[in-house]
């Protein structure tokens, strides 16, 4: 049991307070020979950083990933992989007021329930800067997984504001502040999300991963389903409230024969005529694109005051001034794709331990 | 790492296949000296069991629970409980059909593809029939949670039909077939539902969870969030493929003012004004009812013949005949009580690890 | 973390108590498509089960294993594999005098200090019936591990009375009753235990287990090295006061030239000279054949009055009468066996999801 | 399961190779609100330092442990703790010869079958630099355990030369090189040891630790047996053959009468007579001192020749210069309290999550 580690056979710790000294992560069970360098990793987290758009906080740090362990001539040994990144920009500032006000709808009230003391400085372990560790590790995990498959994140929904899946277009999403895969829907996203910015205020977000080139027979039933590791992992990131696969929460509206994902031969190999499943059934990947959904609520720290208690059990208003993103969700696309490739990479290896002569993408028999 | 067992301290191991002689568990964690014989578990089974009314599948077993290890004088010693509940109407019928063909929607395929072997009578281990076990864990974690936690489920969608909210009424729940806490939808539903048992179809629903009397201060960053794991629960029974917390995915569409769950002091304890967070917040439990939901598809055997393929490579037709659950839906009531029943349990004892000094019910200082 | 689990990829639960109704286990992990029914797993037990004669306890019971799950017509299906075996013979007896007083050097004491409450009936869960259930995962085991791994053990020391290496002759082993294999120990030994036997006296043993065929490369350094597991194992077994590995204790004598199993090439492949090692450098496998010894302490149940308390605190004298084994090491061959073959398969399977492309056997490379 | 997480509870995660820029652990699951800063931990890492005689190796670097996360104005927080260590006496070398070439007796051979890749830089990840970090979250362990429990080890036998247990002084420990309580073996041990160091050659010892007020009731049967996970830590100990509790090998020549611990009401507790269980009965605490043995081999780093191969599949000779200790065994003494300190840290917490109203130190019951 851990309270800090992530994965089974593909294990990820992670560790450090916002305005510590520095964040990190170990990985551990990582296959030997694979190549690995800072600059394996270091895109993803560009894409995480904050103040890349006047739409992300205004924190600026160049979260320039170390590697201290685990790689030797530029391969992985199979020993830990110890991954650190300085904290550069903990502005010098008064904490008195969040030191004692718990901002409602934030972590601040149960940690000091749950502890009874806080690393109150921006946010400590709570905050979300931990996510960084989680997209470096979600790096590593692609070098696990291979060329072969590809996980990819887009922002499907802005507030109340959806996206035209007829316009989806997956060369728009680095093309925008959003990671949208509309580039209509992004330009009516950056005035609204102006306003809401100036209002001072913050509004959430829904995030939709695939990945492609997922082989079948991914998963562990019963306890170690695909869908419900994927659905723990999405629900773990900050501030997620939702969590779907494929259809998701439509399926329970819909009679059996619309769900079922038919299905005919073509040459060697199965083919589906739908993916309402969203790649997975009985917990075990199908072969087809894996889809899952998580929502994101708006972040609490906001400037319009809210009636909330102090530590000391007094009524007060809290305010949050200083550097917050309008819309964390955004930020949340790379995070939630580095867990998918981390669930992934663990259930390669897992499948590779327990069923060790299947071939990787088995076919039906024709005997 | 385990395929087949749920939770960390209070740990269930299941086991058993549908038409096999029996199923399962192992309550391993279970602290002692708590009352429990087989009169505790049986009334939780017998929620669940089938062939309650016409809207469940007609497959007739009384369930009853045995326990065989773990119990002393009605005590349980801290040893492990073994459950085991015998199959007795493993109906003989020639499975040639399904045993060759794989239902569209249905684990018959991933596990062919996953194993290269599968035990095709009822759905073998993928069978909803291991649910059974779940909800008898569940009973036994009711007992670790005590009196002081109430945790109570409904059906709140039937297909396409919802409730309306204000008619909620606990006391409706067991008065109708669906668990639904709307008379008078429930009164609708049996109409609807009929017409689709009658068409050999299936529907979806969605089921949400209350958890009354959750002590603040369960849970655990970063990995093991409350959320998270209950997510992962959920969304690991058999055709679950959404989840929520709280305000779930509406929360995407709020703005930070309306999402905030502002608080005041009553006397000595904190008070919210609104449970939007469905009493969880960074991971850890408030102290507020906990509120989860979460959706399940319809059941992939239905009698409306579908495009397949079978394990020769060769394309055909399945349609499924037989005693099916037109709502599986109906029957995950039960099931899902008893999976946030066990993560709480989980989390209570863990919580005594690592905070041992903290008070159950911790309040705020007033120093 | 659990408490009743042994293993983490090949993971077997035990449960049950030496008079309940029945004992069992859960094997999670095991690969698909391996033969397994109960006649491979029944000879094993059949190796260990009391009243085989007069050096062993009296209590006659056939163990007649049961497999409840997870095999499909002769074959494993990845699916848990439920085992049972009913207790038989739970001889109706008045258990007054321990169920209130404390054998010295007995687990009566601790269970209940630790839980407050004890099943003291045959010793409850602490009895040597548990190792039973895994002399069974250990065969199942052996079916992971394939023909070309020999696991055998054998008895070394009796008491004060060891044995003449130069006699060692496997296929002695099973020509005696105390697994012992030097013909001429095993005659002069049966001599020594009748003698007490009769004093109503226990004694105790020395066993040792060979591995061979152990692919190089097994092991997971550094909280999951081959050896550490094998001494976490073994000790686990009831009564082990201490387990060496290869020359064991011997090895602090030496000095290092006389300690390196020195190397050379034989055709392609890598020839020791000796075997200090026993098979294990940083915990991992070289290849060579794995030497594991442990001891066992004499059983605390004697005829001889020791002094003693109750769980009224008053100061008792206790005399254990009844079917006892004169030496619980004898039985503890097959048991130690399993348990060396347990973390083997679970070593196997670790070693396939960490190193998917390494073959069985790597050799040396002649780049 | 994992390769480099020690513990369940307590868990402590290592990472870094004796060449790489530091080393470093990361503690999970440690209670909130515990002293902690770097002066606790610095002084049990001076202790294990090297270079502190003419009997370690002369590596000399201060091992100047930093706190990066997990505690906030000098208490811990319930966050994970990382520490880091800056290896700063890396010396640049020629590591030609053993790159190529594997020492007898050495994990370079087994590193390298099972991962085909090495760093072979001062011995990488198998090197016993990363014992520094077993030892820092030693000290971290016994904030947890409190001033209650008192972990001591000795170096009890150097080579062939045991000590005259009529001598033990533990004031004498800390007054000679070796961590010897008997002040006249220790003189001996450094005439001998200086012949065996100018030999070039190296030499094994035993350890003995004694862990004093550890309450009855901490460890888990079955499989989490105290004096099995005490074993498993034990050997898992760089160069560690052999572990024993209590009277270990030693009860196998023993008749029941002899090793039965005898007991005696005093006042209201329980009183023993003797200590041949070393404190564990039935894999849980008696309430007496925990005595633990385990045995270190000579190193395999040593001057004088010896036959071996190298990577490229020739036979070659292999004598090692450079800085080694003539003796591993005595810097193993710091290591061995250090592993003992974090089971019982671990047990301490899975005892209180069991058992939670089981007062810390439970006496006999006199109803």
């Amino acid at each position: 049991m851990s309270h800090n580690t992530f994965g089974h056979l593909f294990r990820v710790t992670t560790w450090g307070e916002s305005h510590g000294p520095s964040i990190g992560c170990v990985i551990d069970g990582c296959p030997p020979r694979l190549p690995l360098s800072e600059a394996v990793i270091q895109p993803y987290l560009d894409r995480r950083r904050p103040g890349q758009s006047r739409f992300t906080t205004q924190r600026r740090e160049p979260d320039a990933v170390r590697i201290l362990s685990g790689t030797f001539e530029g391969l992985t040994t199979g020993a830990p992989i110890s991954l650190l990144i300085d904290n550069t920009d903990q502005r010098s500032k008064d904490y008195g007021e969040i030191a004692d006000r718990f901002r409602p709808g934030h972590a601040d009230l149960t940690y000091t329930l749950k502890y009874g003391i806080r690393d109150y400085r921006g946010g400590g372990r709570s905050s979300a800067r931990e996510t960084a560790m989680r997209v470096a590790a979600g790096a590593v995990a692609r070098q696990v997984l291979g060329d072969g498959m590809r996980i990819r994140g887009a922002l499907v929904q802005l507030g109340p504001h959806g996206i035209d899946r007829s316009r989806w277009d997956w060369d728009t999403i680095d093309a925008n502040p959003f990671f949208c895969p509309d580039a209509v829907a992004a330009a009516e996203w950056a005035a609204y999300l102006d306003e809401v910015r100036r209002a001072g205020s913050s509004v959430g977000a829904v995030i939709e991963i695939h990945a492609d080139g997922v082989p079948p027979g991914l998963g562990a039933p019963l306890y170690g389903k695909l869908d419900a590791e994927i659905a723990g992992a999405l629900m773990g990131i900050n501030a997620v409230k939702g969590v779907e696969i494929g259809d998701g929460f439509a399926a329970a509206a819909l009679r059996g024969e619309d769900n079922a994902d038919e299905m005919r031969m073509e040459g060697d190999e199965v083919a589906f005529d739908s993916n309402h499943a969203g790649g997975i059934l009985g917990g075990i990947s199908t072969g087809q694109p894996l889809v899952a959904r998580f929502a994101v609520k708006p972040t609490s720290s906001i400037l319009s005051p809210r009636r909330s208690v102090d530590r000391h059990g007094q009524s007060v208003e809290v305010s949050t001034r200083g550097r917050h993103d309008p819309c964390v969700g955004i930020r949340a696309v790379p995070v939630g794709e580095a867990m998918v490739a981390c669930v992934l990479a663990d259930h390669l290896l897992r499948h590779r331990a327990q069923t060790p002569d299947a071939p990787e993408r088995p076919r039906l028999l024709r005997n």
